[in-house]
């Protein structure tokens, strides 16, 4: 780590900082023009500490400030298997109903989901929801009929998880959700650390990226290796569309980090007509796979614009990746 | 709730909409123009599922999406007593170290902060950190050194609570505050709607205004009326701040919640030269206090410039915020 | 055009603001609901001024601002020629220094581009830089030597044109390009319009999807219909990349408008290492071709991390985006 | 300026750079710890060049890439005489309508901003409108008519210019307006650093605090000195507010620069209501004054909640601020 001092330090400054760096357990190495290095684990170091320093002008890290999520201390990619799928390696197409509204609806969706090439169905029972007075999910009744979909499908299931205290309620379910809303939840992070189950963690709406990945550290200092990281869209000054699907995240991600990153469009864009060009332009930029809202009710067709798409086009969609994932993966 | 249909929407599809809404419990009155009107307490509807139909244009609430957060709801200003403090009617300053660092430290910040001109103490004991292996505070320790400072100086104190696990602990503390990053985090949100003790919510560095609103209604819904609202800065692309101090949410939230708002300069910029610019900025835009950080570590002089504030500078900042509280208040 | 008032609005206020309606020359009809619709052409009535109106709550239109650019104006694409280029139809791929530095490099990185794949050379001649102390292109010089790059390849060039004043040193010039801190020049897009060059107009890192639209309606109200949008990144709160590439742009643009949509990957990341995945990610979503910034420079080895790709990458880049093309276009 | 490279820079590698650097003729010295100190003018050195380096990891000035803008430059307030109004040393409030309408409207709003405290009468003439179909202000009409108001009232006028082929209309103007789309207009920023007047420059709506005083930076470094920097709100994520005005970057650039800062309350917040809690904030923060739009049409009551003030609120503002004024001038 190298800390640039301003025009002005002077030496005196400089060396009251080199002792107190000295009684945290690091080295200081003072370079002369103004700048100091800092050796020996800085991963520990908190980067705002020295920055919030008066005389500091800038701090550079030179390696990251988390540890086992990066490429540097695994090099080959984190392999995921839940049931049949290699999350990691191969193409995967999570689908499924934002919430789980019935038996019924969970099962018909999922099977035409499964027929359409997903290879995961998604639903939710606990919806962290924005208003205290929206539908909250269907709860232990949502996941014991997502259960019965992936006994009905064969596919493994993913649902979010809204505190430690249902962990016992999500034991057959494979992959367990963190929420954007929830990333920086570090009591919720810690406890799915301490279990075996994979965790698809999504990235906040106004979180950088090394925030997700510093999330992603939590879980994995605490001894759970499998993680997936999901992007969603981030908050930017973009109206039309609903959240702002940061692919220079997917590809930046490939790079710092060897566990999986998915992608899920339908949330990002909030618009069915855009699911597939993003689908698409994700697994491009170096996802392993999307995650995306389908539905199946004919009853309502007033609601084929909603952010959902139809079987036919998940079957579209994954026909689509499938194609470009040959060149890309 | 007003809704606008796209152009060439058909009286069929219209019809379609009208039952499923009636189905959900509100009246529709199809008003010509492609547009319709749902009546009933449409803060129980969600306007983006209203807004994921296919035909559908765009959604205008006639009525706020929060209830007992509104000015609506509650016309005169919400005053909460803490100790002798009134907050909502009274400048309320609340100041302290980032971090309880011993018991020692927070008793001499404490007394000094008073003597400059506090009114509450803040310390922070289970400090959520983006990194796993930054300092997570003292726990349970330093929520007793805390209790102690309150004790010494007579202050109340507030300290931010990041699980409803230690809701026992902190039963001496006078206010328990809701950090940024679990502002959505709707369990810690419901527990504390649960306990009649004030809480200090802070908005999230990616959310908006009418989310924190309707954060701070799950905790109203749940039979605790005493929140304090708390503007922290937010997420822009400007780098030369840390993040930018929203003082026109400030200014809204005023007119739109009878709950009492304060402004958090520090964490906001990030430098301690502009907390006094920022703390009086946020006072005339309505604020009825401040929250800020201050220090007191002649050891390490270099430490000058962090966010936090000398007492002799947050003398400075009273006596400047009191002058001006007399034309705005 | 769809305006709800406010709850309590009265008839008369309602009244007043149909006469006022009524003298720009717009009909209007009272819908009930406290709403109205203006009818006429109402991409001459300006949103933010009804929505300036006391009593107004929310502003709907039923057609865009935007005539001429709109997909409902002309249903299909348009397709520019330019040289045996035709843009919006074929991938095209424009590639080049981001300066033209001396003859001799703009012909060398012209023909290793060209060999690479490229279809289109760019270029920079006058630069419109941050610093008034930057380098700012060798101006007519580099015009000269731009074209000499043009006769030695037989590829039409593109090069950034900052003020209607050098109109005529362009005349050789087949695209010329608006820069991000120009899309909003309205003297310069509107002396543009005029001409009958092919524009390429970039987003500027602060401009909606609507404002994009609206600054090339300037060039095609003018008269000139040949303009190429293309998407550079915007800003947001994200530090590890210069800008967001926004994607979901490139997507919605495609179905917004009937102008050919390009992306810039090379600025929006300012990383080499992200051009190839990023490139593959806007065509995918739908763009008709990429610009990106591409060097030969042996003798400064060090500058390989640039935002600028080596030919042998430029290579790589097309050759996947062929296989990407014929799935995708 | 500081060069950090990353971990696994070779000698060779600093080697080459140090021979380029010195090649344009700066100092280097290597400093170990892969470091290096670039010395001489960085001013002139563009950081994202040396950033484009493949082996550096970050870049940090030890000085502003600004010079004649800068408090280093020049230690006191630049002091800007318009009339007998002192910008920079006076609270200065800058009030009028939008767009000049009529030589009756540009007068009646005149005189009664006089009576209500204003001490430059602000209108539009030439308007840079987000679409071409909306009205683009009366042009020298509307020039000759702010005149008229000038000669009437006694008080110095601002106007926007959008193309320095104005410039001659504009010579009875006190004060040149540069609008945000056009504050990266180079070509207009150096054809005003050639007059000796006075030029309000507004922030872009997308650019940085950096990015304003470069712009400023081309008007001085042209030879004219008196630029006047307005903060009139920056894009966001918020949308309850057209933008969200950042207190903080005037508290910032009152540290950062000699010259005066205003604040445009108006078009940041979009909302006539917190017209006054935001002028509060901004002249509490440091601003030297504020320009804030106000209108007298009792024909049309129902545009009372726009942006633009009536004259008593104008007269309750500008009271409210010499209040606070003699507390933070």
């Amino acid at each position: 780590m190298i800390v640039v001092f301003k025009k002005d330090t002077d030496a005196a400054y400089i060396g009251s900082f080199e002792k107190y760096i000295k009684s945290l357990g690091f080295d200081v190495c003072v370079l002369g023009g103004n700048t100091a290095e800092i050796k020996g684990d800085t991963a520990l170091l908190d980067t705002e500490k020295i920055k919030s320093f008066g005389m500091v002008e800038s701090v550079t890290r030179l390696s990251s400030p988390y540890k086992k999520v990066s490429r540097e201390y695994r090099k080959e990619d984190t392999v995921i298997k839940v049931g049949d799928v290699l999350i990691g390696k191969d193409l995967t197409v999570m689908a499924g109903p934002c919430s789980v509204e019935s038996e019924k609806q969970i099962i018909e969706i999922a099977s035409a989901a499964k027929k359409a090439g997903a290879s995961v169905i998604r639903g939710g029972a606990f919806k962290p929801r924005t208003s205290p007075y929206s539908f909250q999910g269907l709860g232990k009744d949502g996941i014991k009929y997502l259960v019965k979909a992936k006994q009905e499908t064969g596919l493994p299931v993913v649902s979010e998880i809204i505190s430690k205290d249902y962990l016992d309620e999500y034991a057959d379910i494979d992959i367990l959700q963190v929420g954007a809303r929830n990333m920086q939840n570090y009591d919720l992070l810690k406890a799915l650390g301490k279990t075996d189950k994979p965790v698809l963690l999504k990235r906040g709406m106004g979180a950088s990226i090394e925030e997700l990945l510093m999330s992603a550290e939590y879980i994995l200092s605490e001894g759970n290796g499998k993680v997936i990281l999901c992007e969603r869209g981030i908050k930017t000054f973009e109206t039309m569309t609903r959240n702002t699907l940061d692919v220079s995240a997917v590809a930046l991600l490939k790079k710092l980090t060897h566990l999986p990153v998915v992608a899920d469009p339908s949330h990002a864009c909030g618009m069915s007509s855009l699911v597939k060009p993003l689908s698409l332009a994700a697994v491009s930029a170096g996802a392993s796979g999307i995650m995306l809202e389908v539905h199946t009710n004919p009853e309502y067709a007033f609601s084929d614009g909603a952010q959902a798409v139809k079987p036919e086009e998940l079957k579209e969609i994954t026909d689509a990746l499938k194609n470009i994932w040959q060149f890309v993966k």
